[in-house]
């Protein structure tokens, strides 16, 4: 086929191929880039230390954060199980969050406080973050914790509702309490991704329902070992955020406006989902290479996930078939047949590992200007 | 959401870990399990050497051969393009073949007599192999030499039918002459995956003129720096065969039973791509860990290509929306909420990573047995 | 050079090649083989937890260590120092080792009860392991606290000697106190490596006054984190055990019988470090081949230590000139002039990674048989 | 130890841990800088292609040394020997030069004519670089093609005198008709590294006989199998010229003024092998960190070789005992002991992995200046 060999392009193609595609270095820090009109704030709202049944100091966990690059935290110690009570007996439900301030004071990591109401089912447990006092959620009845929450401002979500110890199928499903407590505004959220699982059930629900959507780790020992750091990460929730403060991160989740990663899936509306897909996959450059009509495009990715999309566009493709997958960080060339040359030229994609409703995913369109 | 913590658990998860999904070493020898009835060769029928326009002695293209651990290759040099012809004045064409034979006398690996007929379009540039006497084909009329090679019995198919130095906008489209040599059965396959391109067109016009699937490499230069090994690797064309033999591997390319593969994409017809990707994912094992109803179902993937599958199945996962991918000899958990605890399952996939037609990608189903 | 290329030979050595010496994936758990005599039990006897001024609760160092692949660890909180004394206000001062014992019931780790007696200088912090309470070591006078320490049969070590917040200029000085508890047998050991640092002058001290050498992470947060797991790992201390059990280490420490590793480095007594180094290092074949003189030894490295040996012998090698350096797990072929052909052949290393004294390296001969 | 834990410093040696010392990308263009009054030229002059017994036509050499980052190449097919004749029966032996030439024009890489004089011992193989007709070589008296190649004011060299099929047990020994060939003036140098070889002995020749000191792949396949690219590298000779011009470089060699790189094995003579020593280990910063006594040095390892440095100075270190390794690339942290604060201090050390004679390793000091 090649009649023409030219070392420089070989050359050149090498390198390219050196410094994007291949054996690149794991970044531990999450890159998520911001959307017009908001910043993405990175927040992971669920996690627990030694003051509840966690196994290291609120340090540990404020480390780990900076390392992932996360914007902000919540330390949600349960309320009701202690296990370590014997040793660590203090009455201050809030410990945890002060000893994680004093360890971040000298970074850009906002701590908010938070506890986890935990009860059996229903409601199962549940997260209160941007509360003012810990210690006043120590209320049995599991309705009135929740009043007492929102009198404090804060915003609610539920969590792991596909937790198989509490519903042994692993199916989210919403019981008259969590009903009531949505319709009367005092529970605000879902989780639809916890520490390693995911629940399209409870995605449905957060459709039905407009709760916002939620992902945290839940972590309890290390993140590095749960998450088998570098290789995979954290669920985060990305809040949508008109800057990089707690009270716009709380506007930000008391209107819905968030995208959930979880391992290379992205999870939210359409609304916010898209322009983060868009924000993530930029287009570098598009030229015709030689005397020929198929267009070079080189895609970025801006992102820690790896993309994986379906060609909806009219035109085919002259390396690929319908799946092209972008890996974090990667710069991809695609090489676009558009039959003659054009000067626009629409490419559309069904993002496979993104998704707004179960089993459906957005599509998206880079309009290439040459 | 743990309130039991199993390190037995934990550790048991990082060493299954560390031994499947991450930083696993690449193997460079090429991997395709055997389908039902057939061996699955692994063939590359179109390379080039310093007999004809290539860069390197016909030696160093049976090494690589080896250490991808093809099964056949064939050396088809252009019979009418000879830019080394002052240097390398031979006047018999089946040097190369020859040369070829000798390196590899000692191990188990096939090689293939063939040429390229290199003519100006139509028909452009197409090979015939399974060949008697190269030197024979040296005709001027570009339908006689077909003629001829089918006289020696030859497989011929078309190269590169998207090649911009001879259509511009590498859309791959049947001529008049084409028409006539499948009519009069003087063609038999078409290249849908040529170096690192790959056309959906021609692969529109195999599967409507009834054309072998094939896919080479058309090597000139190195497989290791053109494909970038052990990261890519060449494409291949998988002959279902009854047997290792020459004769077997003619017989499977004569009556279509081929699958190409061109990165981690897999192209044939389902009658062949199906059970390929049933015998490249084989279930390991299948388990209710726990006292839930989530059931873990282990995948192994036998092959060198990553895959990629979105579920079509009535159940939902666990750990994952509908997107799943399984690297190259990973061994993958999938968690299944079966609602109940079953003692039989179906998981249904369409395989993203494999197309039987132009955006069209098989489904298939696991019956996963406890 | 090459008149004859065998493609065999290659083919063999790019194996070889790839599975010995290169991109090999890094084991985390830690290997040293056994020596003649004496089970290789790989400890860490200076650790710390949320129990005085450590990260993490003691169930995370369980879990460390047994990724580490340790035979045994002491937690060996600070008596004196009790910055979480707060929160943790758990009176016994056997807490951490109660949680650890518990946390590894299920599994080989031996847990030794320990303390660290945290003192200015002199004598600075020492610690104390295999104590039966280390509620008792509640003692004000710095030389009565080790007296209750020997009481209750004791191993004893100094700890840090070279720390620079007790000796800016970190060099490990003997102060009269350290002599007197040494005479009197209430001291019997002294770190040479703790954390990220070693000391030539504690080993000189450890010499001089036949202490027994101790290597120790002296961890506060995570191990992966401070020693870049697995790239690196925790200083350990070698202890050459009759049998794996509690008393025998205790033995074997009594009796001076360690090699601290510290990174790559192997630091000891000859007695001990020779015999170590002997394990480490094996002889897998030996063989001329093809017509020639030159004899190929290929020696396992069975270790995790990366090995660097200069020749010493009487014969010049083939490939290398002085300098061979063995990665940890690799199979190394050594090509050895032996002048003519040989049924036995001493090579003779000064091995450099190991030391015996400080700037001293040990010097060991492999009697190959062919 | 650690009463106080900064994260600040403990995220910053993450940070520079990640990006100096491990898991750090292999590259495979060879660095070595500059030396005071010359620069430093990465050359190979002697290898094959398929004008003589190599495998490769000459773009491939070519192309294998653009991406090996090499300054200037030879192609030195033997004259004598011509197994591909049948196929390649040009008669003109500057043929292969010609090709490299052309392939080469658009670079900045610079072609030596050359040819190996092809003979059994003695003189062995010998090349001629810096010829003017390889053709007026074919002379069939083995002094008089030294005196042609002389008279073409060639620069001569021994090739691999310690080769097994010419002396079986490979050990390198001068004839008496070398010791005319070197007296008479018609032999320059002596390849000390060659392939996969190395050669004390052939190492003391050149310093008895005033040789130019050698080293070359002698490639007959491909660099990228033969030296596990980008795990190892092709054996070069680096050539310290005025500029970088072939004259030059012939200067260079005329003058002795070569360094040979073997893996990681620098040989030279100290005036060339200092220098080079020193310009590739650079002081990045030196600085006392906190408020005791011990000096951070980091050294910035410029080369594509890994150093290995014993500490022959009067200080002691506080992380390392005598062993330093400083790999390809590396940004290596120093704390030495300076017994108090010093404005400047001298850093001595034996370089292990560098060579000035057999086991005779330079040492090279480091004034550190605060």
């Amino acid at each position: 086929m090649k009649f023409k060999f030219s070392i420089i392009a070989c050359l050149f193609s090498l390198i390219a191929f050196s410094q994007a595609d291949h054996s690149h270095r794991l970044e531990r820090s999450l890159k998520f880039p911001d959307i017009p009109g908001y910043k993405s704030m990175k927040c992971d709202l669920h996690q627990h230390t030694v003051f509840s049944d966690g196994k290291v100091w609120p340090d540990i966990r404020v480390q780990e954060s900076l390392m992932d690059g996360l914007d902000a935290i919540s330390l949600t110690e349960h309320l009701e199980y202690q296990p370590h009570k014997d040793d660590i007996p203090h009455p201050d439900r809030n410990r945890s969050y002060e000893i994680a301030l004093k360890e971040a004071k000298d970074h850009d990591l906002i701590i908010i406080r938070g506890s986890e109401i935990t009860r059996k089912m229903p409601p199962g447990h549940n997260n209160a973050v941007f509360i003012q006092d810990a210690n006043k959620l120590l209320i049995s009845d599991s309705v009135d914790v929740f009043r007492e929450a929102k009198k404090q401002n804060a915003f609610t979500f539920w969590n792991h509702p596909n937790w198989v110890s509490q519903r042994k199928d692993g199916i989210a499903t919403l019981t008259d309490m969590h009903r009531m407590l949505i319709r009367e505004k005092l529970l605000d959220g879902i989780e639809v991704a916890n520490a390693e699982t995911y629940s399209d059930e409870a995605l449905q629900i957060a459709l039905d329902n407009n709760l916002t959507m939620m992902g945290t780790s839940d972590i309890h020992g290390l993140i590095d070992w749960d998450h088998h750091v570098p290789y995979g990460h954290r669920p985060i929730t990305i809040v949508f955020a008109k800057e990089k403060t707690a009270e716009a991160i709380h506007d930000g989740l008391n209107n819905r406006r968030t995208v959930v990663v979880h391992n290379n899936l992205l999870i939210g509306r359409d609304e916010y989902l898209k322009p983060l897909v868009e924000a993530c996959l930029q287009i570098d450059t598009a030229y015709y290479a030689g005397k020929n009509d198929v267009l070079s495009v080189e895609i970025e990715n801006k992102s820690s996930c790896e993309f994986t999309l379906l060609n909806r566009g009219v035109f085919t493709f002259h390396e690929d078939a319908d799946l092209i997958t972008i890996k974090a960080g990667e710069k991809k060339k695609i090489t676009v047949k558009t039959l003659k040359r054009v000067s626009t030229a629409d490419l559309k994609f069904e993002v496979i590992n993104a998704i707004n409703a179960p089993s459906k995913h957005p599509v998206i369109t880079f309009k290439v200007k040459l």
